[in-house]
């Protein structure tokens, strides 16, 4: 009997089964499963009663909070397509965003009403702004309605029969990229893709209706990872955070038994070293899967010693995102402690509905000897349908029938994959190709270094050779001739910076990603002219 | 991106992520992944080989055992349909089956080769026999191609080119029910109800990858209850099992450290009386699935004992076969242990993709109040397509959009369901409807009662009344008239038994459930003959 898969679903078994359990906390705001199902009848009525149908774009501009988890279920329930935006952004890029998705409501938290204000005359198809707030001020006045008032003058049920016809196929989401290197791409997943995806979720975080879930990764990262409809459809208790900040994360980790969590590593880094981190009682058993980068050694140990078990997962806005994870496998626990963070700290196997391999040029894979490096390349149903209006970019990176991931990896001989570099950040150095995470690897061996990046600089000799920008740790001190030394006597000296930079912090972007491009922009601009002069 | 949800993806995947381990144990056969799936590309071949190809029907009559599990990825991939048999039927059913599903190809084990001898003549559709067996003699001569030659004669991979299309939407299994009151009919199942049953089994028994599953239940039974796409979709081990006795299963589980088990609340039964159970160090945190009854407290109770969780679910073979899972509830663990079974014993709530409800007949839920009797009905990925070839049937029991279970309810008010009757086992007498399952539980309550089935008989003045088949605890003893008394003062007096037959053990379908029909027949019979003269 053909049901169509929705994420949706997951609310409404929920809302059947555990009426009375709460769902979502979120300071002071406690809803039961019965009330954040009004809720989000309330708000699809809401947005119906402003035009808003099957197809259109409705985007949300806020940090975790209750209000936002609600956009999740009650923007597809009623067709529309749900975008949420990345609140690290600038206002140019939040208007090239508002206006390619012909976004027409727009959910915005008060905190970023400043971001917008500038943009309400020239957004001329964005018609409705609710806005998001409890007693606070926004920081900028905009012809907003009250989110709560909004709800509060509609309907709290959501009759089936007024319901469009939803296929699994349409889309759910149109997630924008952060763009580090470009426009931010609208990244299209439909009901299927985030339906499959939470299954993910589930499976590899082995996710149990007795979880109580803290929201530590921002919501608009590929829709939390799937975290809001995982958490939902199993009936566990969701809890939302505003800031990412140790104090508060152990606070509400002890107060509301938290077991589970999503977090960068940096985050788990903010986590790992906070002092009174001991202070705090934590339930049994509590797991934080980690992604966007690997996890140090440094880290999964200390995590050990308060008791959280780090699940390394890998994916892509692109694809959902859970690509793989790093199954723990019994072996590993007579491992030395480094050996054994160094296999968790892999990108591990392809997820359960998800294909996942690292192949050459023409779409070979390569061996599984931990040597050759390929692509990663996926397909499965958490695959995007594409770029939101851009077919050459979409087919550019779904060539052979595989979306291919920019990312640089080697299949170990145990099947699992290790990422050694994004494909933009090689260095090719008089023909030979340096893996800049293998530099920096060898860099965070040296005592004196908290933190290194390594990017290609224009060279006249050899094209490009790399360079490394390098943040020490406090009181500790290392010169340049010292770390140049420290590489060539460890590595090829091909491979060894040619030069070193000292700076204060990396930039990141949002989703902690240390921004190479940034890093390189500097340089190259430079050559650039110089070239072009 | 769309990819066709195939439970035949769950072989692939392991066998390219865990080509080494041990995917199945079966006596002295330990088969890693690569092997099973070696072994299943040359069964796929040998069946193609005889002109197998889409759409055709392959039968397979066997106990469990890796042949047979192999039949269940290497049938579908050719686009075939299995047909997984009951073994405890006759040669009369195996007739009517084969020839209803115009099977092309029977898979036999040597041990019911004697049951399909007589039919080789007569079933000429029937061209291809393979006859499963090590060793072993079979029990009665067939024109049979022995299995393990008919794979040692084909290649071992299976070219994705010659692959036919497969969607998710065509048939993958065809499973005749073991028909207690009629013609066993067909179950159609689809790839992707196959698919979505294998998810609820991985959510609702917490599937790990390093799980170790036996195979107690037979795999004809609704699939294994979809255990074998499961445990392999994450990289498990199965071991199989040819015949249900407690000291060989004691002994798999504490040799091979099994983890997971699915069975019948009977098999529960003989391993919670098997004297020895204590002398066996079993694996931390077994559990065990069970159904198709509720498990009574005393199983309960006992395999708590032997630190065994049991996890109750429910549904049919029309239904993939899971559509509730008695989720334990943390509240509970604090209730007297009474109490607490009683909760256990209740069949529970939804499963992640079903939506399962208590209606009446007019297609309105009762109310959730423990009391208000209505029939389970259900929808969802997991059900049927219908009946094969039986199109009035089909729509008898998918009326209104809902398949009906014909299994008789109440919704407590925690959204828990109970059933309290099959629809065709209530008694009614006098007018009023009697609850066979109450007498029968009231009935449990007396001490020296082992087994009790209360049916209805026919009566000259109430029409029918409820008339009670006993099987007594060894060195019990009880008369009817006391047993009838005892009920009469507990409950109703119109519920209680009018009559009381002692036996020696009750009859019982090959899944474990007491054949009311069989015991009910006798009665019947003599009275339609009497009302006919």
């Amino acid at each position: 009997m053909f049901e169509p898969l929705l994420p949706l679903q997951f609310l409404r078994r929920a809302a059947r089964l555990f009426p009375d359990k709460t769902a979502v906390i979120d300071g002071e705001h406690r809803y039961a499963y019965r009330q954040l199902e009004e809720r989000v009848h309330r708000l699809s009525n809401a947005l119906r009663q402003r035009g808003i149908g099957k197809g259109d774009k409705v985007a949300v501009l806020s940090p975790n909070s209750h209000r936002m988890l609600e956009a999740f279920f009650a923007v597809p329930q009623i067709g529309a397509v749900l975008a949420p935006l990345n609140y690290r952004l600038t206002t140019p890029d939040f208007e090239y965003i508002l206006d390619h998705a012909e976004t027409k409501a727009l959910l915005i938290d008060w905190e970023y009403a400043h971001q917008i204000a500038p943009l309400v005359e020239r957004l001329t198809s964005l018609r409705h702004y609710l806005l998001l707030r409890d007693d606070e001020t926004p920081s900028a006045a905009l012809p907003a309605v009250d989110y709560e008032d909004a709800l509060a003058s509609v309907p709290a049920n959501y009759p089936e029969a007024e319901a469009p016809v939803i296929d699994e196929t349409d889309l759910a989401t149109l997630n924008y990229t952060s763009g580090t290197t470009a426009r931010p791409k609208g990244v299209m997943l439909t009901h299927r893709a985030c339906t499959i995806n939470a299954i993910h979720f589930m499976t590899s975080l082995s996710v149990r209706p007795t979880d109580v879930y803290l929201h530590t990764l921002p919501m608009f990262h590929a829709n939390g990872w799937g975290g809001i409809w995982a958490a939902a459809g199993l009936g566990g208790t969701q809890v939302c955070l505003r800031k990412v900040e140790a104090q508060p994360i152990f606070e509400l980790m002890q107060g509301e038994a938290v077991t589970l969590a999503c977090a960068a590593p940096t985050v788990l880094m903010t986590l790992a070293t906070f002092d009174a981190a001991r202070d705090y009682r934590l339930a049994a058993g509590v797991r934080i899967g980690t992604g966007g980068a690997a996890p140090a050694a440094a880290v999964l140990r200390r995590m050990e010693d308060l008791g959280i078990e780090v699940i390394h997962l890998y994916g892509l806005t692109e694809t959902g995102p859970f690509l793989t994870s790093c199954e723990a496998q019994p072996a590993w626990d007579g491992l030395a402690v480094q050996a054994r963070y160094r296999l968790k700290a892999r990108q591990g196997i392809a997820q359960l509905f998800a294909d996942v391999r690292v192949m050459d040029e023409k779409l070979c894979e390569v061996p599984m000897d931990g040597q050759t490096i390929g692509e990663i390349v996926a397909r499965g149903n958490n695959v995007m349908e594409g770029y939101y209006k851009q077919p050459e970019e979409t087919a550019n990176v779904m060539r052979g029938g595989w979306f291919h991931t920019g990312d640089l990896a080697v299949t170990h001989p145990d099947g699992y994959i290790e990422v050694v570099d994004r494909l933009k950040d090689v260095i090719i150095s008089g023909g030979e190709n340096i893996s800049s995470v293998e530099v920096e690897s060898m860099l965070y061996e040296h005592p004196a270094v908290l933190e290194a990046a390594v990017v290609g600089v224009p060279d006249g000799r050899w094209g490009e050779v790399p360079k490394a920008l390098v943040v020490l740790r406090p009181k500790r001190h290392a010169d340049e001739r010292e770390l140049i030394a420290f590489c060539r006597d460890r590595m090829a000296h091909f491979k060894a910076p040619k030069s070193v930079e000292f700076l204060d912090t990396l930039p990141r972007t949002a989703t902690g990603k240390v921004q190479k491009f940034a890093l390189r922009e500097a340089y190259w601009q430079a050559h650039e002219s110089r070239v072009q002069s």
